[in-house]
């Protein structure tokens, strides 16, 4: 059902916020035969350690993100912490870009073997999204399900698919408020699924995978609070992301998908970090303002691409929110100034 | 987490289209506790066979019927087929109403023992809906499972949950089209989710329980096709029931979940039948009307209660569908007769 993808179409992107990658050992199987994509974190002083003999991978760290686009751009769109990927995602030529967090590892079968994250990313990449319609049976393209009985007809064509957003076990993504108490996830849904249009959802940088033609310039945030990003609990970045970039595939017409495939994530470093309640609170009160108004923001017709769409985002972002926090108006700076970037690399002469 | 639910609140309702009830043996460890509601399709002439020793069990028929409501509403209503059922639904003066088809019978664990679905919707109906946010980690109400990293705050209250669709292995329910595949579902997920607000889904009358105080007038479809509801495949009472349902929750505000409970759907007879092309297609194109006129539906504000937005509903249905097939006028009219009666039955004196 799904269309082949060559190798040389992905990419995949890590951003090192630590020096040692030994990570990428155990996902050598997976990913050995891709690009490999991987942004040093400007704020990390040591030299990375990456296991040898990947056979196609770079290393883009602060003295190109520096060269490349200056340091006045690189103080607005603050590429560190977890929002160092992004540098990554704007780096990338291909056409799927599959990202992973550092402290995440493959889920094992039942004999051993690593479970491939990218043959299901792709999968989900690569079928149609239902974003119209509810199915009760679960993404119908995927293997072994269907269109349910009354599922209309006229709409099981779907549309494309431009975000697929994994999940993990083991350390749960959870807020700080809920993080300490030593749950662990253990359940593996074997499901997906696709985010129904008008529905925003709480988009998780841990494990994604986009279709960088359709969606790429949408992949960006812009919201980062101060000293934020080296543990995931308190994180905004990619919320405000997946806000986003939600709100721009409702409005082009694309489907982001959730589910399968799972990660294996963290030893226990996130729950014995201490926990910023300052920053936590700070980014909780952010974002119970920040999701009303995508909940309810209309993207003018004229914005007919990713680019547009972001365009017309900051701006409201700007009118709208810029006054109840000065974090929202960098914000938007920010999604201006990224597109502005994203043309200058892309744009086909 | 959840309420504890008297066994007096709960109704179990079978329409009984053939006249061996052997099926209830299965279920008895399940369901003998609470009352049984069972209304027999007055189109069937033989009496039926009920396994003994069901301490709580009332049957209606034909006669009850016709004494109850008389020959000139029953005719409008068609309590025949599948939607027998709603004649139980009507009577029913508990609080939670669980309805399964004939053709079902519990799944068992590993040990050979039945499965308790009751339990389960009960669990899905007592415990908060979350229609306005999407919850990558399924319903975080359910066991095992919380809200993700992200999910707003003032969201986590959640909102009553008024209807839980279960879901079925073994004979699919798809469309004739795809039915003599042979095709069967073993795939079960083990999850539970709120379908978000504003989207619809195709509800199957197969499993199904909902809070009748919530909810209970919108449980009606109205919209049959002459013939219909001997096979579930040529169904489209419970797609139409669904939509109204749908739309009477966003509306007021509440949650529809989907997922488990399973049951154990059919033998082989379902695929076996001959399909009636000609009623399949009748089905399916009242559908493609139906479908985006329910998805941009939206009920005065002066509803506030679900007889008054099935009232309200009928209004529109009339006189934006009523045109385009006389199918839907008669479902209007069957609509507001429902809602008649409903009032006349239950309406606290």
């Amino acid at each position: 059902m799904f269309k082949m993808v060559e190798d040389d179409e992905v990419d995949i992107v890590i951003a090192a916020l630590n020096q040692d990658l030994g990570f990428l050992e155990e996902w050598r199987s997976l990913i050995s035969r891709f690009h490999i994509i991987i942004v040093k974190d400007p704020e990390l002083d040591s030299g990375l350690q990456i296991p040898p003999d990947f056979p196609s991978l770079s290393v883009y760290t602060r003295s190109d993100m520096e060269a490349r686009i200056g340091p006045e751009s690189l103080s607005l769109l603050r590429f560190t912490g977890f929002s160092t990927r992004y540098y990554g995602y704007l780096l990338s030529k291909r056409r799927y870009v599959v990202s992973i967090d550092a402290d995440c590892v493959p889920l094992k079968d039942n004999l051993g073997r690593p479970i491939d994250i990218v043959r299901q990313h792709l999968a989900n990449l690569t079928t149609p999204a239902t974003p119209l319609f509810f199915n009760t049976l679960y993404d119908p393209y995927a293997k072994g399900s269907d269109f349910v009985r009354g599922y209309p007809f006229g709409l099981r064509c779907g549309v494309n698919c431009a975000v697929s957003c994994g999940l993990w076990l083991n350390i749960p993504d959870f807020d700080a408020s809920i993080l300490k108490s030593g749950k662990r996830n253990d359940r593996l849904v074997d499901a997906v699924l696709t985010v129904p249009k008008g529905t925003m959802l709480p988009l998780s940088g841990v494990n994604v995978a986009f279709d960088r033609e359709l969606i790429g310039p949408a992949l960006f945030s812009g919201l980062i609070l101060a000293g934020e990003g080296k543990v995931r609990h308190e994180t905004v970045e990619d919320l405000w992301c997946g806000m986003c970039v939600k709100v721009v595939c409702d409005h082009l017409g694309y489907g982001i998908k959730s589910g399968m495939p799972y990660v294996q994530r963290g030893g226990d470093g996130e729950t014995e970090q201490e926990i910023q309640m300052e920053r936590t609170m700070e980014g909780t009160s952010l974002l119970e303002v920040a999701v009303p108004f995508f909940q309810t923001m209309r993207l003018p017709q004229s914005a007919v691409t990713a680019e547009e769409c972001i365009v017309e985002m900051a701006k409201l972002v700007r009118e709208e929110l810029g006054r109840a926090d000065p974090s929202f108006a960098r914000a938007a700076d920010a999604m201006e100034e990224w597109v502005r970037l994203w043309r200058s690399m892309h744009t086909k002469q």
